[in-house]
């Protein structure tokens, strides 16, 4: 958390597509409410309405997006996230659970791309005037198990979706080494557990926090 | 320009809107091609269909764009035009004449609004691999004068165009304060003068160029 930071509580979930971000963002966000949380419950791109029309651009251009434009069309989306409802819920105090912040771009564009990591980083850091999340889960899962739960969840795929498993694999240990790089922030987690025991574990880590 | 330009010519207009930058950089095209030059006559915002879609969130959207997310858009607009347009053109020994580059965003985004001129144009030298113009054409005209232009020219503004009168002083002192860094790209011209004049002026300095 950088310094200026608000006093609320900042939980992201980062993984591939199909490892149950998603779900388990969703038992976090039921169990806080229960506890008289105030939650909000948003995703990286498209939390706003720049960041929707962004999002279409990245993920839904048929043409050439080049690596540098897309990096930072996905750093303009967090800045207006960020700047619009993430820092002003966390200054009321409130609970905000998010799917997707900047591991994910520095896992997929930074690694899993041309550019490099600390470039990506940086971009986000610029992006976010360094608000950094006081949890992140990772949902670490080999990228073969989840393109078999996206293929039964049998849902069209997008540009990322449908790169190479090769590329899913860079994103994988990108991911995997951001998390032992800062393991204060980070906790894994084996994404072919049980969605119940992951959601034990998440809400005993979150515990702790609040 | 950077170390690895590329081997075309690159001559960027700027200035406030109602200078004279289109009609300039119109009249420069047109004598170029006399000489039998291949010219890619181009823009920012919007000189691509990534761009197209970028323009149209910065300058169109009704709701708030926070300044970070501005300049972000900005940038990925540029990394995509530069990428995809301007270096292919280059390369092949093109002319490349574009309405509005980097000092635009340093104008606005950095000396316009809250964001530092600096860190504007980091971001911008980021988007761009250091791509720098081998000439700049600033049509400098008191902000009083464009606006009448502008009024008789008689079509709707969009959100910079209607911005304080200050901000469009603060603007022109920016790109004034720019081309006095960097007197070896930049070309001022006093805008009021007649447009025969000036495509003149730009002409000599151009032919000293090829």
């Amino acid at each position: 958390m950088s310094e200026d930071a608000p006093t609320g509580l900042f939980v992201t979930f980062e993984g591939g597509d199909g490892t149950g971000k998603t779900t388990q963002a969703g038992l976090l966000d039921a169990w806080l409410r229960e506890q008289g949380r105030t939650v909000v419950r948003t995703r990286e791109p498209g939390g706003t309405e720049v960041g929707v029309l962004v999002r279409d651009i990245v993920l839904h251009h048929r043409g050439e997006v080049s690596a540098r434009a897309e990096a930072l069309l996905y750093a303009a989306d967090r800045a207006q996230h960020v700047d619009t409802v993430v820092r002003p819920a966390l200054e009321r105090g409130d609970v905000v659970i998010q799917d997707r912040y900047l591991d994910s771009s520095v896992a997929y564009q930074g690694a899993g791309r041309v550019l490099g990591a600390g470039e990506v980083r940086d971009l986000s850091l610029w992006a976010t005037a360094g608000l950094l999340p006081h949890l992140t889960v990772l949902l670490d899962l080999d990228p073969a198990a989840a393109r078999r739960r996206l293929d039964a969840a049998d849902k069209p795929f997008d540009r990322l979706e449908s790169e190479a498993s090769a590329f899913h694999e860079r994103v994988r240990t990108a991911f995997l080494a951001l998390a032992e790089a800062d393991p204060g922030r980070f906790l894994v987690l084996d994404a072919a557990q049980d969605a119940s025991v992951l959601a034990a574990d998440i809400r005993a880590r979150v515990e702790a926090l609040i």
